[in-house]
């Protein structure tokens, strides 16, 4: 069959996948079994794109710009079957406008794809109460270390019980600390990372803890330990502000730790032989306590336009297979 | 709908998944939609069992055995809908009995699932081709990393590209390089590994290098690099006899790796660095470089009776999507 796209919100994160797309499905290399378009793009700096060609995204400029209303309106009166929805969040907004996107998309009788971390950390069960009732998915693996896997290890693994995760899953801060073990200051590792285009110019979302803590939160809906004191506001969070070397040498990684009834990000100290000592830089990692593996763990990028691009193709698999 | 398992080889794999199934099952934890059940035992010590008690199978004893023959007419004569295959395997024998024991299977309309290396490695194209035509599935996650996700990673990543993959595939090596990174002698760290049962009485499979060149053979037939100088003649398979510390303290692991062109399996210095150098003990740990992730790790168990029983629940899971 042929299914289409309507892409929500242009900026990085939406270019990265109309690119990767592009490209995948020119080199033959997209695997679902129905045909697939992107058919439309909305987005509020360049307006509602349809019938576009190749040139036109490419060069790309700010039109008149659209209305909030306008582009629930548009993804209202659209055919497509897939709503993908990239827009920047302000989780102080109660997950808005993304959360109003989707529900709309989902009223409608589409399916959504979101890299959103906060409808999906803050308003998980009203957005999957209400998909469910329409037998529509709601899927969110950009959320969680990009494409590399994460949560969705759950669906090669039928039958595990997760008892506990624990890991690194904000690439900015375990740049920054890399940077201090190192022998830089704090601030020294956040200009650089800043420089790098790691850490954006307001970084209270990461050095502060609240995107690893979402981040958390997303797992644990998704594990169904939701409502077990796993909310934003229940859980132990604490950032790096303030943190230097330690002089005997030992690793101090920003790390998140959630079992059923609790759920905490805190600086930690962790012994030179624990895998997530060597988690440098950027890399984000996840380690899931089971019943029947005992602990293993996947180590990946966590962020970037290509990477996190590849998480929307492992969703469009899932709602496509 | 019902479908029903007949198991083939009652030795630690048999029963692990024996005990596994029953206590998931029993827990309400198969998350298959089909009801499922294993009717049927044949072991060619234990005989053939159906209709059978749980006293029955804790209190199983060796009865007068049956021919291979014998077990091949079970499997014909059997009305499953899959087999598993845990028979053990003696590479040098073409992969037999278990290949016939899996092509009688195919024959008689029934889905395959094996933790047998050999025929996966040795005679994977026949195997598929018959498998093919008959719209039958043939699954093996067991034989690489046992339960703990490896080359079925890829089905989380629709579109992407494995450009090489490097890892430690045989945990009774990495156990006695740990050992010897620790200061004791080759022959120690092997009398060691034989007494906590991670090593066999004849340890040439895994110290010589075999069992980690033919999960290298197996990953690289999924990857579709197959036919490609992939063969157990044409790689470069160097095993860790004769190993010893070295006195700068740096790590040797023995380590695989393969591309499109090219596959060995050798022991080789790491950089203190590198993710692979924290790979202790008996864990196994697979690295996938890819063309939109980079390189992305799992680290899990290789081995263990529970561990490579949570393997057949993935491949049941996805004979049963």
């Amino acid at each position: 069959m042929n299914k289409k796209i309507l892409i929500v919100g242009f900026g990085t994160v939406g270019r990265g996948f109309y690119e990767l797309f592009q490209w995948k499905k020119a080199s033959g290399r997209l695997p679902y079994k129905d045909d697939i378009e992107i058919s439309e793009i909305v987005d509020a700096k360049f307006g509602h794109l349809r019938d576009f060609s190749q040139n036109q995204i490419e060069n790309l400029k700010a039109g008149e710009g659209l209305q909030s209303s306008e582009v629930v309106e548009i993804i209202r009166q659209s055919d497509v079957d897939i709503v993908c929805e990239f827009t920047w969040v302000d989780i102080k907004n109660n997950a808005e406008p993304a959360f109003t996107h989707m529900m709309e998309a989902l009223r409608n009788g589409k399916h959504v794809i979101t890299t959103n971390k906060g409808p999906i950390a803050l308003r998980y069960q009203e957005l999957m109460d209400f998909a469910n009732t329409r037998k529509l998915r709601v899927k969110f693996k950009g959320t969680v270390m990009a494409g590399t896997p994460s949560y969705n290890l759950l669906g090669l693994l039928p039958g595990i019980k997760v008892n506990k995760i624990r890991g690194i899953l904000n690439g900015t801060t375990n740049y920054i600390l890399t940077e201090i073990e190192n022998g830089k200051s704090f601030e020294e590792s956040l200009n650089l990372a800043q420089a790098k285009g790691y850490a954006e110019a307001d970084p209270t979302m990461d050095v502060d803890g609240f995107d690893s803590a979402l981040k958390t939160i997303i797992i644990s809906n998704v594990l169904g330990w939701f409502g077990k004191e796993h909310t934003l506001s229940e859980m132990e969070i604490e950032g790096i502000r303030n943190l230097r070397a330690t002089p005997d040498g030992s690793v101090t990684k920003l790390i998140v730790e959630a079992d059923e009834s609790h759920a905490s990000v805190k600086p930690t100290i962790v012994k030179k032989t624990d895998i997530l000592a060597k988690i440098g830089g950027v890399l984000n990692a996840l380690e899931l306590e089971t019943d029947t593996l005992g602990t293993i763990v996947s180590i990946g990028p966590g962020a970037g336009k290509i990477q996190t691009a590849q998480a929307v193709l492992t969703d469009l698999g899932e709602i496509l297979a």
